[in-house]
């Protein structure tokens, strides 16, 4: 197929606007030079002999944004999930987390592993991600150039940790910071869609002497950055002891640039902002909450105030975060982030009122995240506006019909709520197709 | 294959106590007549000549019972989930429930879905249920023939509802007994595994001479019941406006003896019980709870106090709860009944407490749940223990491995996170074989 210019056919349904589902029955969706050119019932004259690829009769979807996902957990998936996920030195992590990221101290067993995720990702909707791997910069590279050899468009980071890690895991912070040089230097122009990303993991893993190196790394290179913040309340506890001198954990990665003052920055959570640390937040125009809903519910039950950030203007996207959730498929994570804030919604604004004010998200909200609120980190991106970033997904929902006639709304309600890699007929990244 | 007496090999665990499983890493399971004769790590003597259907390398668990699923809702999986499903009369209800089960009043429908909705089943690791049907006999007992006819082990429920449903599905209260007795008349010896439960639909559908009338049936043919209880807060301020003269929601069962006072009874959901209902539940020893945690979720964002019915000696089962669920497939139950069991925790105990004492279900306890605490309706089941009846599911997690040698609990608790319709290898009710 000509990859410069030429038209998907199929059920088209996007969210340009969180707050409505944008639908064409039937209709043609077309790219030009890896940017979407526009979407129309009837293909126009101008566009008559271009190749159009048909998918009448399934559905076609922008592309996912998985903001927050560890790489290398992808081999305990699904495991230590009643384990203590919310303490911050806890069971899960000391069980499953850490001795499993070392193995990819290994490069033959990082290649083996890494050849696994990246395959298992390509029969997702997952077009983007922000994505963690381990400290180790050797692995690390590998990931990037298998992402990039499948097509995909990725931030990747060699993780930081200097302390608080296991042994074998953790490194001086010298090491630290000239690994870290090293990477940026090796991956910065070595691909044209999967770059670097600095990663602290979290402030209790990082010295400020290390954020303190990043930070020179971050503006020397101009690359964005990734963490965690608020993702649990004991989590929260030690970072107060570890930094007595701030008001909130925010302040931790802010004094260093990296809450999206500066360079554009992932911050994965988000559960539980105290108000000035949500009023930060608020005020940081390069910052994304990447909300993992099935995540939170596993670490700690709780929900996250998403419709609060939204309503605050801060741009929020979705993180499947393997392993602290069982499945790469970003529908699931639809699915659990309109659960997830009803359970927000329940312990903290209904307060036992049967007839309070729904404040839950909506479907499209919920898609809206899945796929522009994260793609946008890319720029234009994650919905079939003209200009968009080309990603598009086909779905085959044949095997998940009943007996009654569907709209195509609802179509994609039952896809989101029970399809998994077999509905995955068909992926494109920039235009380029990939599965 | 001989199935009055035979044994399956593989690795066998189930959980004949709450607090842990009991394993056989490679041995045999034994059946005599239709019960579990006995667990062997290698097979007595006197069993050498038996036939052995060897699974080596693959999991055999209990079947699992769903307490509480709507047959006929099967047609609108996984739709409306983002509607209101908490109130009584409200728009997933409203849109969905009730015109799909009008359906159901022409035969021809009621085969096409009935048929696809046990295929699907036999699919699951499911062996025995308590089913919603409609209000309709003809359909009710067409469905009951299909299961039979599958091999499951199930109690069906012709629906009774004489008030607040809509035209076309409500019936006059003389027509609603009159057709009840019919029915029971037709079912209670038609099959030896798939009877007849009488299932007022909940307080709000059905008049107190309904319930008079039901409960004279009840006591003339002995068969249990089954219904709703307390499981949204406006619901149960719509119980309190019907039956003002009631102090809680389940004396409204009560005193027409259905809340396991007498014969067995199934209750569905059971989330916001007083302190009053939960005291006279925790005596009724022939009362079980049908946990349905993802429809609770769905519903409103709230677990139940789970743990604390278990404590209280009250039995605890697991339902799916179609379609207040997406999924036949209670592995995804289990999972959801450890969430849903923090949820609980968040709202309910740790009261923003970072170091709160963890309360919530471990994998074993929401194991034992969907097997033997839901089974045990039907007496010794839902565990390997000797005399059990003979339920065993066969499960091929061959895909879901990994690069690190995993035990078998740990194989088991990806299968309860990652497994779906392709795992399950084979399935046996009864001790026969029927997948």
């Amino acid at each position: 197929m000509n990859d410069k210019l030429f038209a998907l056919k199929g059920a088209i349904i996007h969210t340009p606007d969180p707050k409505r589902f944008t639908i064409v029955d039937d209709g043609y969706l077309v790219c030009q030079n890896g940017l979407v050119q526009g979407v129309y019932e009837k293909l126009p004259g101008e566009f008559k002999d271009i190749p159009v690829r048909d998918y009448t009769g399934k559905l076609i979807i922008p592309g996912m944004a998985d903001m927050h996902i560890h790489a290398p957990q992808y081999g305990f998936r699904g495991l230590g999930m009643d384990l203590d996920l919310d303490s911050v030195w806890n069971t899960w992590f000391e069980t499953y987390s850490l001795p499993e990221e070392s193995h990819y101290a290994d490069l033959e067993y990082a290649d083996m592993a890494y050849d696994k995720f990246v395959g298992d990702l390509l029969k997702t909707t997952t077009t983007r991600l922000c994505i963690f791997g381990t400290i180790h910069r050797p692995a690390t590279e590998l990931l990037m150039d298998k992402l990039a050899e499948k097509g995909f468009a990725a931030y990747v980071g060699k993780l930081n940790m200097d302390r608080n890690s296991i042994e074998g895991l953790q490194e001086t912070t010298e090491e630290s910071l000239s690994e870290t040089r090293k990477w940026l230097e090796e991956t910065v122009n070595r691909h044209p869609y999967v770059k670097p990303m600095v990663t602290p993991r979290y402030t209790p893993s990082c010295t400020d002497t290390c954020m303190e190196g990043l930070q020179k790394l971050v503006e020397e290179f101009n690359v964005p950055v990734q963490s965690h913040l608020s993702e649990g309340l004991d989590e929260i506890e030690w970072v107060k002891e570890l930094k007595p001198e701030i008001e909130f954990y925010g302040q931790a990665y802010d004094m260093y640039g990296m809450l999206g003052g500066g360079v554009p920055t992932v911050m994965a959570h988000c559960v539980y902002p105290t108000d000035a640390e949500f009023e930060m937040m608020s005020r940081r125009k390069n910052l994304w909450v990447a909300h993992c809903p099935q995540s939170n519910l596993h670490s700690s039950g709780s929900g996250a105030p998403i419709r609060r950030y939204l309503e605050a203007g801060v741009h929020v996207g979705l993180g499947c975060d393997m392993a602290g959730a069982n499945t790469l498929n970003l529908f699931r994570a639809i699915a659990d982030a309109t659960t997830a804030s009803k359970v927000y919604w329940a312990a903290n604004e209904r307060k036992g009122d049967p007839f309070a004010k729904k404040t839950y998200l909506s479907l499209s909200e919920a898609f809206y995240i899945a796929t522009k609120g994260g793609s946008s980190f890319w720029g234009k991106a994650g919905s079939f506006e003209e200009g968009s970033l080309f990603d598009a997904v086909v779905i085959d929902d044949s095997s998940l019909a009943d007996f009654n006639q569907r709209s195509v709304r609802q179509r994609l309600e039952r896809v989101v709520q029970q399809s998994d890699d077999r509905h995955v007929a068909a992926k494109f990244i920039n235009g380029r197709q990939v599965l």
